[in-house]
């Protein structure tokens, strides 16, 4: 039987996930769906993501592949991985794809929102899906410092501490294509940071986000983003904003 | 030292509660307060909540008051508390009250949001706070049905099942002021039954919340509603629709 490549397309909620990379011991969002094509297929099944997101982070639209050569219609996988998974887990759509087509090789960029509130209470029920800076902190000091950030540069100084220097053809050079800050009309001090890309290195958005906080918190300057990124030194930057706040929202091909 | 009765405003993420009224050997949000403010003050404390909200059901502005002699200042309840209490319950003021004020027999209202998603697929981050009725829902025959629970009623048709009768001087009569019913603007299908009240019987927003969106669904007609409320019989109503739907908005006085 001729060898299938399916594309998933799915949403999850990290909370309870320690990421979406196997591990030895501890739930992750890859080891649960592939034991549910397993049981689905009879086969041992891979499952290749998108992307690795960190133990806490969210997916509203995570896309990965896997080959098969079971013959079950697209609908039933959706509708069967569904029903087997915890509904932290769900299957938007399955699709049938091109052997080549390969979720993390294949992608062409993605786009992350991070959410964070400066309320001086976090609201119980947001708690797990914004991170919480209390206090003043001035959107227009964010804004200056973020067409530093824009286009084509190495973003060492932003990559995950302890990171390996990072490998293949273009090392940590990674394109950032927008990049804003979003303020809640209906509630003031709620924000979004969306961040589109080519591909983002370890804890690339959340040093980020950590970093441009500072800003509006005055406890940086704007004009400090430009030396930061020279620098190539993730000692530089500021602190890695909490996993929480962190969202895949979608990834291009 | 002359007694003082403290008004807390508070809110809270029910998933992890079984209601707000303490049970035995099960949390609730009671206990976990009252046991916090015993700890702050060293005495046994009692305190009184504006409403139950049953289990799974959350409060963006729940009121609460309790009555101490401890000589602590108001900001050291609101900064001692949250730090003692889990983070799906934060204190959102602390204010000095008359001795006569009683959170649930002063109140003079109160207003409920229900959310609920008619998505094919429930969004993992809403599932703790959104109820989840896939397929067609039509809004307008929800809206046609609205008016007839507007104003005052006898609502004994969608009491909890099995309750006892409601005592007191206007037994199972209660006024509705206000119920509409909003569609998110950005995601259609999100939709949120908003309800403003003189006071509520057990279960009855979640009856009336169940019954409406079988009105959407076509399961039902809008007219149906007025001999609803007249019958006086909980067995005609809808089913009660899920706690995690719904939020205590705020409680007037």
């Amino acid at each position: 039987m001729s060898e299938r490549n399916i594309k998933l397309r799915l949403a999850y909620d990290g909370t309870n996930y320690v990421g979406w990379q196997r591990q030895r011991d501890q739930p992750t969002i890859q080891q649960i769906l592939e034991e549910a094509l397993a049981r689905m297929t009879g086969e041992r099944i891979v499952l290749h993501g998108a992307g690795r997101t960190d133990a806490g982070v969210h997916a509203l639209a995570m896309i990965a592949n896997f080959q098969t050569s079971a013959a079950i219609p697209l609908a039933a996988f959706e509708r069967g991985l569904n029903s087997m998974l915890p509904p932290d887990i769900r299957i938007l759509a399955a699709a049938e794809m091109p052997l080549a087509f390969h979720a993390r090789f294949s992608a062409s960029g993605k786009i992350y929102g991070y959410r964070f509130s400066t309320a001086p209470i976090m609201p119980p029920c947001e708690r797990l899906y914004t991170a919480h800076f209390p206090g003043p902190c001035d959107p227009a000091a964010m804004r200056a410092a973020m067409p530093q950030l824009m286009g084509e540069h190495d973003f060492s100084s932003f990559e995950a501490a302890g990171s390996r220097p990072a490998e293949g053809r273009r090392g940590a050079v990674r394109c950032i294509q927008r990049l804003e800050l979003v303020e809640d009309g209906e509630r003031p001090g709620n924000f979004e940071i969306i961040v589109a890309g080519d591909g983002f290195l370890r804890h690339m958005v959340r040093n980020i986000v950590g970093t441009l906080v500072e800003v509006g918190q005055g406890r940086r300057t704007p004009e400090e983003f430009g030396q930061l990124l020279a620098a190539r030194n993730r000692i530089l930057a500021g602190p890695t904003a909490p996993a929480h706040g962190l969202v895949l929202q979608e990834v291009f091909y």
